[in-house]
This record gives C-alpha cells, structure tokens and sequence, in this order.
C-alpha cells in the first residue's frame, strides 16, 4: 500500500472504455503505428496537473431525503443516540422521510449529489438502502440507484441495507424481521438484480453477530456479496464474523479488537475506514488503521456519505483525514480510494489503476504534487474527470447539494 | 450569539459600497420612489439560494511558500514537533523557503490562495507575516499583502507576526530578537503602514508570556492593535494576558484555563477558534468552546490557513466541524465567522451583517436551509460572492491551490 508509481511526463492511450497503455509522452508518437491506429482516428487531449485513477466510494448511503439539520446541532448540545431518537430524529427520521417521498423526487434529490460526489473525483461509488426498511421502499431506494446508473456518467453498484436498523413496527418482533429480511427481502432484491451485496448493521443495539450471520448467510445463498458495518463504536466480533464470512469488506472499525485486527489480516476481507464519520459525530476517536495496516490488512477509505453521520461529498477530504487522523501515508490514502476501494468492491481487476486491461476512469487534479490531493482541507482539487473514457460535464463551479424541501 | 435573523423572500438595496436597506422582498417594489432612486438607476439582480454576510476569516497565514507535505507526513507517522524540527520541517522549512523566494512569485502563488478563500465566501481575510522573522522578509511579505489588497476583489487586512518563532540566527540571543522586535521591526512596520495589529505566538518553548507582553506593549505604543497566538496546547497565562491588553483576540486556546476563560469573558477581547488546526495536527482535542460561550465570552472562528497545521481554504468546513467538534449551535457557527469574526478584527461596525450601513459584502449559497452553510463537509456551497457591492469573478469550477515550484 505505500507504493504509487508517478510518472513525471506521460501519456495514457484509451481505446473506447478501457486503457490500452501507459507511458512516457516522449514514447507516444509511435504509438499510432504500434498500435495500428489510423492518425486521423487519434484523438489527443493535452491536460496539465496530476492525473490519477478514478476514485472509488465503496461506503455511500447517498439516497435520502433531507438532511437531518437537526440532529446535527442536538449532537452538538450533548444529546446522545438514544435523546436523539426520542426527539425523533437518527436513522428512523429518515426512513420517514424516504417511505413518503416520492421515488421521482428521490431520483432528482440522489443525482444532484452523485453529481457532486462525481465532480469531487469519485467515479465508482457504492450506494446502500437502508432507509426504507420494508419491501418496498427498499426495492425504491435500489431502483433510484438503478435509475441513475442508467442516466449518470458514474458507476453506481447497489448494495441491500435492509439491516440498517429494525423498524419500528417490528420494535417488538425483531426476529420476524430477520426472517422478512432472509426470506423474502433478500431473495427478492436478488431475483430483481437490484443489488449486487447486501450489509448488515452489526452493532450491540442494532443488529447482533448471530443475526448478521443468519442475514449475510441468506444474502450469500442467493449469490450476494456481503459487507459489514462492523465494530463501529466497540468491538462485538464483527470484524470476525466478516473475516469468517469472506466478506468483501468490514466497514468502521473504530472499536475493533485484536481478535478482529487478526482476523481481518489473515482474510480477504478489505477493511473499510470512514474518518469523516467519527469527526462528524464529536469523537476524538478513530479505527486503529495502522495496527491494521501493520497486522497486513487491506484498507480502503470510503466517505460514509450519508444525512445522519457523514454528509462528506468527496474523498480528497477524506484523504487529507486519513493522513491526519488514521496516520496514514499520502500513498496509503491514495491507494485506499483506488485500487482497494475497488476490491472493497469486488471491483479490483477492473479500475482503481491507471493500466492496461483496467477501465478508463481517470481524475485529474490543479496540484503540483500527487500529494497534495491528500492534504488540502475542504477545497476540490479536481478539475476533470473521464468514465470509460469519456469526459464528463461536472457542475459548474460549486457544487450542488440538492434543493430539497420538507416532506 | 444564537440569533439569527431569517428573512424568507428578501430583497437587499445596495449603494455604491454600503447595504441602505433590507426587508421583505414585497416592500422593495416602492423602493426607488422611497429613496428617491431614478428607476433607470436601479440594476436588479435576482438570486435563488441563501444569501449570507461575507465571512470573515479572521486568522490566516495565507502568504507562504510550498505546501508542507512532508510535515504531514511525518506527523502522521508519529513525529513529534521537535523531530520534525531536527528532519528540515516546522515553521523554519517556511521560513526558509519565504526568505528565499522572489516577492513576485510569492505574490502570485498568495493570489491564488486568496481567490481559494474568496470562491468559498471570505469577503475579509486577515493574513499574517511570520515566515520572513527579519525585518527585510517580513516587510517582503506584508507587502504581498498590500499587493493584493490592492488587486483582488476581497478585504485584506495585515498582522505582523514577528514574533511567530525565534529565528534560527537568534536561537542562542533570543532576547536580542525581543528587542529587535521592539525597537526596530514594530516601529518600521507601524510607520510604513503595512499592519494593522501584532500578533504573538505566546506558548512554552516559543515566546512567554513576559516576551509577549514586552513586544505587544511596543506595538500599542506604535498604534497597532494587538492579538495572542495562546494556550494552544497548554494554559500559560496566554489567554490572560490577552485580556490584560485588551487584545483583539485571543487565538487557538485548547489549553486555555478556567481562569483565562474567566478573564476572556470579562474583557472585550475575542476568542478565536480554529478547529480544523486540532483535526489535521491529528490530535482528539478542541477547545472548550461551550464553556467560553457559557463564561460569556465572544467567539470568532477562523481557517488558520497556513502549509504546516491548517491548509483549510475555507470557512463552511470551519462551521461544520465547529458544530461538530466543539459543539456550537448552526447560529452561533454563523455569528462566528460574521459579526464576530469581524470583530476580531475590530471592524464589527462595518461588515459581518446585513444590515443597514454595513458593507455590502455578500454570499449567495445554493442550499435550501442557511444551516446547510454549517452542515454539508468537503464541498463548496458558495454560488456567488459580492463584495463593496462588486460581483467577483469566482474561479470556474474547482478550486486553484496555486502550483508552486520548489524554491
């Protein structure tokens, strides 16, 4: 994870989606000939600046109504979880939210922010349910993703959250849950190809290890990859129960233990970290990402993007948190939202580089030095951004975060 | 500080530089018969979004020359500030580079920076000296200010921090450089013009409080204002002296004590926070906002834009991680880099509201709640910034951090 090649003069060949070759810019002229491409079908573009590989958001709930203003502040004046709820907001404000509101208005709501997570380097982004907690608002959040991978410029993969909180009607019966959720939620969203994995909140209050592994059991049964939000706050055996799992990804991670840590290590399972969340929620806490790293774990970093915990639109943020409050090197963040987002993904042998054979995502950033990407707080380095090799329009100028108005 | 005057569908009537009139959007019609404006005087511009006072960001050291990465870095990995110290890095690395790089280019990589600043809504930026700690390079460096003052659409206001280090020539005769300070560098910089206040970084192991109060004592009889760099890690009577001038501000003050608060809270002197500082030095700690606001203290916040600690280029981040990390409510996040930002800077009189005679120094932001401002983390929500009345030219699309070259 500390290696990154960096190429002081190059040149990258596409051809339709995918790279064909990377190189000094001296050695390109040839390439034409090489590669027997006509002259006249050769289309040059000349860009100044650090090009880098798409980034990959491997942790978004980036499908909501609005944000939740008010927690925010009530967080701040000392109100804990459970305050919060009382007082109606946490996650269950906005699984209100999203049951009422309609699905074209979600659509519209979702893609101005996929935009600015777009504009911000982001190019394959993965998008939790999770806030409709029935049938069908689950299938409507998942089909708000499907709508705008179809219309969006952006690689968009579904990932079930049906266990991201019990719903309240179910306050009382939390195992008829479960067992909606195995045995009809589940195998639904998979025959519908609406998702391609499915995650569970694994938490002490939320959903516990036995019922995440009933749950991803399930999920997996029906051919879905699975993730964990795990150990967020204390370690449970979350991060076991991924390793266990062979899950794609164990995301958090803040209260891992060193039972979790090896675990983590000796599988294939990415560890997923969100530094935004912790700040966002008031800690002074974050994951021991280099006991990870230093255990042999593979780590990404992703953004949490969601209204409650983490409404963090890009990674560069995300990066420049990473060195400073994970310890991690600029390369260790540069290749936490590449190459391993991508195999948080499942995704690996396809982007997250800038190679042969890999698709042509590609982001590149108005700085001196690759570093700096990870170092400048709260601007957007980004100037231009391609998927599958074609340019994308970004917004112009600052960003978009979506009108929206109560429901 | 938790009030916040919220008019739905406003209208604003601006003259020349100064706002003559703000009410509701229905009673701007018989404004140019009110005010005896020709009707053909009267240039409408209408706008959708939340339009805010410009912020103010009352603490930068936005003139320097590269970006620190190393720095980050190394602190990332566990150095601490004496072995990055002993490895080249620190305020010396600054130091060094400013001494050595031409006034031209520093003017123009600063220009880039300010326009950073201005793109996400600070109309006034105060900007320190204090990488130059001779009087020649100092002199260099307020007069980047003074360029650009002169040049940009934006109010600069300059602070001459000689006192931000003992300069290596001086580590062994510090008391010469206090004197230097004193007798030659404050009178030079006082006559010319170039500042308008003196700041000091008063912490154990840079300057004490005794020093402090000899070299701002010498400031005041020049006719500066005066501002402390205090109780950054640890309370040491910073906080104190501050209030004992009658200081400005008092800026930092993680380590304040209860007795620095009381004497903050009974003086005029604001405290200035700077949560991103904390954050990207990588430490769980921050100020203890609530109980300044509690003692009823006034708070400002500020970027502390600088390439070793803060390379923050704006203040919606500041607000959101103020609410988040210190505890503020969304208002009392907005008064702080408004009126009370403002007021640190001792021009609380002038801008930082919308408000009748105040200048017309506005921010169009594109979200639908003025508490998004405080919320959304990593983005721009800045659409529009006029400043004395002006539109200014934002940067097209993403964010120049200025491309710099090794000196």
């Amino acid at each position: 994870m500390t290696e990154i090649e960096v190429l002081p003069d190059a040149a990258v060949l596409i051809d339709g989606e995918r790279i064909t070759w990377v190189g000094p810019r001296r050695e390109a002229g040839g390439l034409h000939s090489a590669f027997r491409i006509p002259r006249s079908a050769l289309d040059v573009v000349e860009v100044t600046g650090v090009l880098l590989p798409g980034f990959v958001d491997c942790h978004t709930h980036a499908v909501f109504g609005a944000p939740r203003l008010d927690d925010h502040q009530r967080r701040a004046l000392g109100m804990d979880y459970r305050a919060i709820a009382a007082a109606g907001g946490g996650i269950l404000e906005s699984v209100r939210d999203l049951r009422a509101r309609p699905e074209a208005e979600l659509i519209e709501l979702t893609r101005g922010r996929i935009r600015t997570l777009l504009s911000h380097g982001s190019t394959t982004i993965e998008v939790k349910s999770g806030y409709g907690l029935t049938l069908e608002t689950e299938l409507k959040q998942l089909r708000v993703v499907r709508e705008l991978a179809a219309s969006e410029p952006v690689s968009l993969t579904a990932t079930l959250l049906g266990a991201h909180e019990v719903p309240p009607e179910f306050r009382h019966r939390r195992a008829e849950y479960v067992r909606l959720l195995c045995d009809e939620m589940i195998p639904a969203v998979a025959q519908a190809g609406l998702a391609g994995a499915c995650d569970v909140f694994c938490e002490p209050g939320v959903f516990s290890v036995t019922e995440a592994r009933a749950i991803l059991t399930a999920a997996q049964r029906c051919g879905l990859g699975v993730k964990l939000h795990a150990d967020e706050l204390q370690g449970s055996g979350g991060a076991e129960l991924a390793a266990e799992l062979r899950a794609l990804s164990a995301d958090h991670l803040t209260g891992i233990s060193d039972a979790g840590i090896r675990a983590l290590a000796a599988s294939p399972t990415v560890a997923v970290l969100l530094p935004v969340t912790m700040i966002f929620l008031g800690s002074g806490r974050q994951a021991p990402a280099r006991q990870l790293l230093e255990a042999g774990a593979a780590l990404a970093l992703a953004s949490d993007f969601n209204p409650g915990s983490s409404p963090a639109v890009g990674l560069p943020l995300v990066m420049a948190l990473a060195v400073s409050q994970l310890g991690l090197r600029h390369a260790e963040a540069l290749n936490a939202v590449t190459v391993n987002g991508a195999a948080a993904l499942g995704m690996a042998a396809d982007r997250g580089q800038i190679a042969p054979g890999f698709r042509a995502d590609l982001v590149l950033c108005d700085v001196s030095d690759w570093r700096e990407v990870a170092y400048w707080v709260g601007g957007n380095p980004v100037t231009a951004v391609w998927t599958g090799g074609s340019a994308c329009r970004l917004l112009p100028g600052p960003v978009s975060l979506g009108r929206h108005v109560p429901t």
